[in-house]
């Protein structure tokens, strides 16, 4: 087990060890908020390690995050009688994660919270960084607070529970923090990983090497929101590919036909982000095929109509990180190095999608 | 004006000045947060010092205090385009101040928010400390949050516009602070001022008076909160008459025929308690009589029927206070000490109801 910053620890199936912690902390109540993956995949590999709970199950899914699941989770607080000095551990993905923080956060006025992430999204991206919420009428993360956790457990062993698919979503986020950080990362996630394998089998057959970049993703996120929590300036550099990735994600939210996984949101977004940065002359044209080129190589397509190009771009003029209507972006000024508050225009966005929907 | 303490501003009729600081301010936008009665009589004593803004008005009164107000106001701040560097402004009294900021703390995150309290109650009481939050189910501020206002502005011209029992209501709080931290202030309560006159004859006839005691008031809480913000030890001394006050409260809350104002449940609540203080010897008779009666002279007598003093001991048990199923109480050790995370039985609060509703 290592901890990685305060509050942040790393470890491989050493459940005993959190199972210590909790119990020095002497809380009056404990309850575990799960959906039905995490109760029936990943509940019985932390259960026996915990202290009497109280259990509250919430469907899974980006489409209910919202106030009305937030609504049975405070009920089932109030029932389980948690009181201030109680606590509320979130085992599952970040759609788990954000809303029961942000529940903790607001019950009576806030009360411990443990995030427990179960999935590679979750693990290198949501857990860290204290930002919780939920969505609102059609918009990402729309309510919320940022509020730190009493403890962030990223444990590997959950990552054998996750669906290969689920596994490739979190992965973008990977990516993204090589590219805004970390250029010999980078590097190495070209030149030394069999991504042909599959993440399933690379998790299997390489636990310590996905260990190691999982640690490092998220070493690389926890400098950054220690050093800008409130995301005044450089935690903005996070937000690489997600000025137009969290629209796609949006903009496919309510369409049961086309179901989005987050990463490929983002992939999406950060092959046209970076293709902003190519036409600005940020990247090199070599760089820019390199980025698009590996990302396209584990991604799959994802079809982009025209006729809905604007929409998207509409839903960019929400995104909270800009100011009075100006569309805000993060762009990469080489591999390895983020720049923020760079002003886009509706034009360039457009170019951009386009650019990806003709790409193969 | 006056500064009382960071960014509490004690102000008589000096909007002119708080038009100053907005303007320093550089927001990007301004939503102004009303109910039906705040727009009416206090709007026109404001508009003309606001910088251009929006409009949102909600229902007034304690049982919209929801997440369904919550829902509108958070519609109308995204359809107004508030964006994390904009302002939401709220005139009104504890309902408005509480819930709108509640609302401005989790928008995007938590955009920056000015309170304008104009009931007595919210100048003396909810206005400082930063606590926020709506009503679930029945129990009272059981969602919020404690987050720190840009500025509170407690302009006294606004108690002009304030009925007389809501007047009444206020005060409650005022000889609540004198009770818990301040003999010599009582002594002035009980010797200088007619309150036979009324509330808002006073107001017009010894203005100057009455600033005094709000600003004298609101420096009490002031302190109090400021050497705990978040309620670890001393805040809870702001607690006394709230245990049995809260419930009282809570109880009526939901009973149309039996309107309570906060105050008036607030009063029974400091009369209970400090018949409990000196059932343990903490007050002398003579100092529970002179309590007593005060309070007595100036609220309205409460039915309170003893078929529902176990529905009312039930409601402390909720109490963000408590720890475990232990009901914590703020009492008085003499006037002006208050003693806080005293271990109170129900019997002992049964026995102080049934003194209260056979008092005369």
């Amino acid at each position: 087990m290592e901890i990685i910053q305060n509050y942040v620890y790393l470890a491989d199936n050493q459940l005993a060890e959190l199972q210590e912690i909790i119990a020095q902390k002497d809380f009056t109540k404990i309850a575990l908020l799960v959906d039905e993956n995490t109760h029936r995949y990943c509940y019985p590999l932390i259960r026996d390690f915990l202290p009497k709970h109280q259990i509250i199950e919430i469907p899974s899914g980006e489409e209910h995050k919202n106030l009305q699941t937030c609504t049975h989770i405070w009920e089932e607080m109030t029932k389980a009688g948690l009181d201030r000095k109680s606590l509320l551990i979130n085992l599952g993905g970040g759609v788990v994660g954000d809303m029961g923080g942000f529940c903790a956060a607001t019950y009576k006025r806030g009360i411990a919270f443990i995030q427990v992430p179960t999935t590679l999204l979750a693990q290198v991206d949501a857990s860290v960084g204290g930002k919780l919420g939920i969505d609102f009428q059609g918009f990402k993360n729309h309510i919320g607070v940022f509020q730190e956790p009493e403890l962030v457990w990223i444990d590997t062993t959950f990552l054998k529970t996750v669906s290969e698919s689920e596994l490739r979503s979190g992965f973008a986020e990977i990516i993204k923090h090589c590219l805004i950080a970390d250029a010999a990362q980078w590097k190495e996630l070209l030149e030394k990983i069999d991504f042909s394998l599959g993440f399933q089998a690379l998790i299997q057959q390489e636990t310590q090497r996905i260990s190691q970049l999982v640690a490092h993703s998220v070493k690389i996120k926890a400098q950054i929101v220690e050093a800008d929590p409130l995301e005044k300036g450089q935690r903005k550099l996070l937000n690489f590919g997600h000025t137009l990735g969290h629209a796609i994600e949006t903009f496919y939210l309510f369409d049961p036909e086309k179901k989005l996984l987050h990463g490929e949101a983002i992939a999406v977004g950060m092959i046209c982000e970076s293709w902003i940065a190519w036409q600005r002359g940020f990247l090199s044209a070599e760089e820019f095929q390199e980025i698009s080129a590996f990302i396209q190589s584990i991604y799959p397509k994802i079809l982009l109509q025209e006729v809905d190009f604007q929409k998207i771009i509409a839903l960019t003029l929400q995104d909270k990180k800009n100011q009075g209507n100006q569309v805000l972006m993060t762009l990469l000024e080489g591999i390895g190095k983020g720049v923020y508050n760079i002003a886009v225009s509706e034009d360039e966005m457009r170019a951009s999608l386009k650019y990806y929907a003709h790409a193969d």
